[in-house]
């Protein structure tokens, strides 16, 4: 099943689409697709419930779409998890996962704009599995308690200046953390519709040209560990977005390559979870 | 002016302090001192109110203080902020601000416990001064403007398992992040009534033993530069929290000290913005 905000920024409504696309309004059932619509979700009858006629239909066409989940509590993130990523930019390979934080502010919808920070000079895309949980996860032991505690999975692009993350003094959050730098959806897909997430191809290019193409399989760390590891260090919520890391491709690993610039454009998409398309324009 | 939220976690009532340390009822205002309340937040026009007899008294003793604002969207945290902290752990005074991120889970009230996290070995205690943010903050050019968008400060032990910041594989915030790691509080105090914030005496007792005895004047980035600073890396949202660094006297700077263990208790004081108190316990 794929669920989506609809409309403007602040005021999307909630929607859910059915098998054939059809899209269908859960302004009945939630305000807001949030941490606490999540924790009680139940994929299987709301998928009933669509299949029985009980959910009105929807025009979304033409409508912007938002984050597929309202502002979550945390957003976190993985660096170098994807092997050809680690030997793209010369680094070893992690002995355990590396672990950032996103400020929520970031979230955007997937064809938002995404504004180059003043400043920056070295703003780079990454096209990555996001992860959104639904039910609190606190010091799981095993792969199997993790795959209990997640919602479902979502395209996001983990937006980094780099100057900003490498060359300003100390932690990676500071290229992390400006406005517009977390585009996410357009859909967040549950976990039986996506199926093995160690199987997704991600896609991403620049003005037309192609520059990430991996698959999750490349994982250094996989999902369930991800979600597992993650739980001992801090309470995940529902709402909550992990993303996983990206795969090589990324312009810091292209001596020479231009990053990007106003007026540029990033297109992505990750295999069953839906297409971005974000205009660069400048904060 | 002095603000807090009297109550049990997860439902706090929002309190005025008169300047004779009476306690008035907020309700009638707001259902809880978040950042729509600071945002629209007048203290002038508030503490004629209170001088006026305009709000309910209302009963605290014995009650459970919880953190002076409601769950916040960022709470931002700088590194290695005061020269003698620096030169205690022998680590180089750095050159612009350094940036690290707290997930907002983490944030409890003054006097909760606090959670030794399990595989933990070197928790650790940092008193801080907080700054809560009253206006969205983007892009500030000047340190004038920095002190428009400060709804208040207070006191907050930002605490930290030193082997998961340090000994687990890249980012900070790895140690920074477990439940519990926040206290903040007990007062949310006006910028009016504060004064200026770098003469603010800073002191932390573990087990009645005086571990860190500081000032705010030592801090290398003051806190209008720091907040000027973070509004060109991400947006500051009214209720965001940030930590503004601790001075000498960690234990991670004492070879062979004691790191923080179940039963310890850690009392600290800001001076202006009060007193906490916290006992250990194991997650």
């Amino acid at each position: 099943m794929k669920l989506l905000r609809v409309g403007p920024a602040g005021a999307e409504r909630p929607v859910v689409l059915g098998e054939d696309g059809t899209a269908y309004d859960l302004s009945g059932r939630t305000a807001d697709i949030d941490g606490a619509f999540l924790a009680r979700l139940d994929p299987a009858e709301l998928a009933a419930a669509v299949a029985a006629g009980d959910l009105p239909r929807t025009e979304t066409a033409g409508e912007r779409i938002g984050a597929p989940v309202a502002r979550p509590g945390t957003v976190v993130g993985i660096g170098l998890n994807y092997r050809d990523h680690a030997e793209q930019i010369g680094a070893d390979l992690p002995a355990e996962p590396v672990v950032f934080l996103k400020p929520t502010s970031t979230v955007v919808g997937p064809d938002d704009e995404v504004l180059v920070p003043r400043g920056g000079e070295k703003t780079d895309y990454e096209i990555e599995l996001a992860v959104v949980i639904g039910r609190t996860a606190r010091y799981l032991e095993t792969v199997e308690e993790a795959a209990g505690v997640i919602a479902g999975y979502a395209a996001v692009n983990d937006v980094t200046e780099r100057a900003f993350q490498l060359e300003r003094g100390g932690q990676w959050d500071k290229g992390k953390s400006a406005e517009t730098f977390t585009p996410l959806g357009p859909w967040l897909v549950t976990p039986d519709e996506v199926g093995d997430p160690q199987k997704l191809g991600l896609r991403l290019w620049v003005n037309g040209e192609l520059r990430q193409d991996g698959s999750t399989a490349d994982m250094v760390f996989p999902v369930l560990e991800i979600v597992r590891y993650l739980s001992r260090f801090m309470v995940l919520e529902p709402g909550d977005v992990i993303v996983t890391g990206t795969p090589a491709g990324v312009t810091a690993g292209h001596p020479g390559a231009a990053f990007l610039r106003p007026g540029d454009v990033v297109e992505l998409e990750v295999e069953g979870l839906g297409r971005q398309r974000q205009t660069l324009g400048r904060a």
